[in-house]
């Protein structure tokens, strides 16, 4: 029984889930259909993209439909890549496959969905998500070759996303927020490289500067382990690393969203790696 | 195996459409069971009515459960309608059937859900759609005979909805949000007729008058035609006019919402009709 | 088929449910996978046993995950429950188990989640829904017995929850409100037993205390019973008293929320009770 995922930045109120739902259940009925989530912040690419990166790697091998789709009804391509796992991400061309497919071992081969045959007739400019993806979703939840929804696409010609790198400025690291999550903890684009780099050990104390603010917290292996409203570094996860508070709120407490600059500097203050 | 989908005002916080998942999935196991959404503004019958028109066609032939019902309690009928697709749709009579059903070939014929014996027991005063709804669809999918559930009633006796119509006053369009999508787009109680009484063509400009502003729009086969931040009138994935703002919010930009007039004339500032 | 339902306080926005999801469709391909709800507040237990409460009498015997877990990556055990209707509970030893049981006919054995052949690897400090419950909720899914998933516990050693209980003054009710629903609707943490032992019945006006308000509101059958825009005091779906506006927001018009105290008292304005 095939697995087909749906995430979206459609949103649980819209009819539009609705649709792409009806079209799989109605054209695939023994796949499984499972919503990752439809709350995708409208057009944010790279949210979708993160959110993709940390859920698939639990799905099961499968047909993964993408839409967040700023571009629709322009030149931008309908897209399927398959994944060296084995799945296939079915979306726009716009950077959201190919950053996912990397966490599912890379891309091996795309096509550009391109056979009106697996398309819904009449065809909206604005819906693709219920008229292109979802219909080839299902083409091949019911064993239709990815290679027969249309051309071949060489990989390298697809549209790829830049997430946000951190760097370093000796033992400084300047990195971001990438994603507040439903408990307001702030995930960090440094991955556990930088505990590896560092030698962070459970309590080594970290000067971290964002939103006008200067903390000393302690690194925990996990915001339990801290009292109450404290902050803690720790590694999240998805082996990143996460500024949270305890039982708090840390994107309101301080005043900080996606994209806010964080500086962590090795010891309280930072004082060991400025000397 | 049937199909049965849930639309609920309930709000996906609140315990109420678990429970109503709970009894579908406890008496009707084989059943493939659907959200649509339940995150119909509570109350809001005509946007319940307007989501399955706009859904309901993209599902396969079921059993579709609608409760958007504040008249819950009173003498207001439960009731089922058999749609000429072949679908059954189980809610209250306040207008909500048979809106959707027209969508679906219209009536072909109707119950009230009188039989207790597809009721839970205790049944509440203001859950009918654990209580009444559900359980019935439920005895549809496992094999109950629609006329088994209660008497038939005249399908003209159904309480009716009164969608709004758009008004001609001469090549002057007089029409109303309806809907505002999960991206601020305001659809329109315009269909695709207006598009041909003008026959519009891709790049035509539109005066459009709403919340005090007056706009010359053009006439695009996709937001994602029109620059960033630029605002267009589209036919949307509905097949009726829309004013969205490419990669923008309609709604938050010109102040407006549900039931706000739209006045939309041929030509820049409409002065090609005004003469 | 075994049906396994999830309740987590992730929300729909985040990536948390997809991780569970994916899990258990990976694990337990031919388990019924159900949502209760996503959308408990944060941290917030009772809440989340309340919805179970609710719930889960409604869905067919299974196994229900439960995750509103603030304390995670501490000492907290993970731990399961079986019900003496035949369900198994998973969840944090936190009390949200126990209190749900007891709507399951009590607790008739309960183990530690301790083996760790039934959880992910790696294993994070912070997301046990998705290393610990799931893989747990499919391994029973599939055949494996409560009693192999760890050692067992004694079911007086679970931590419980104190679900607020209203208090008698003579004739006079000290209740609080425990459950603001979708609606606005004010749920007490009063029971049927309260009407018995005023012996109300439909009509009779009891004077209710809240948030500064002073009100005389009848006892109805259901909120459609009284007219749009008065308050009237239900026994609601789950048989508790309610306070509700018909077609209003019960918990904005009295600017009251959870915990609120609200004092019921038979007779308008409470004069018969106060003599």
């Amino acid at each position: 029984m095939a697995c087909i995922t749906l995430m979206t930045d459609f949103g649980n109120r819209d009819d539009s889930a609705g649709c792409c739902r009806g079209v799989i259940v109605g054209r695939a009925p023994d796949a499984r259909l499972v919503d990752i989530t439809h709350e995708i912040p409208p057009f944010d690419v790279r949210r979708g993209a993160l959110t993709w990166i940390n859920v698939l790697p639990y799905m099961p091998v499968g047909i993964h439909v993408g839409v967040v789709d700023p571009g629709v009804g322009t030149a931008r391509r309908p897209i399927a890549v398959r994944t060296r796992r084995g799945d296939v991400l079915v979306g726009p061309d716009n950077g959201l496959l190919p950053a996912a497919a990397a966490a599912l071992g890379g891309v091996s081969d795309a096509v550009e969905l391109a056979d009106e045959r697996f398309m819904l007739r009449p065809r909206s400019n604005t819906f693709h998500g219920r008229d292109i993806f979802a219909p080839m979703a299902a083409a091949l939840a019911t064993g239709t070759a990815l290679g027969d929804l249309g051309p071949a696409l060489d990989p390298v010609t697809l549209v790829t996303l830049d997430l946000p790198r951190p760097r370093w400025d000796g033992a400084v690291l300047h990195c971001a927020v990438v994603y507040v999550d439903n408990f307001g903890n702030l995930r960090l684009n440094a991955g556990e490289d930088v505990v590896s780099r560092w030698g962070l050990h459970e309590g080594d104390v970290v000067g971290v500067t964002l939103g006008g603010h200067r903390l000393s917290v302690p690194f925990a292996r996990s915001f339990g382990m801290v009292p109450e409203g404290t902050a803690a570094l720790i590694v999240d996860a998805y082996w990143h690393l996460m500024l949270a508070i305890n039982r708090g709120h840390a994107a309101v407490t301080y005043g900080v969203g996606i994209d806010a600059p964080v500086v962590l500097r090795r010891g309280a203050g930072g004082a060991k790696e400025a000397e």
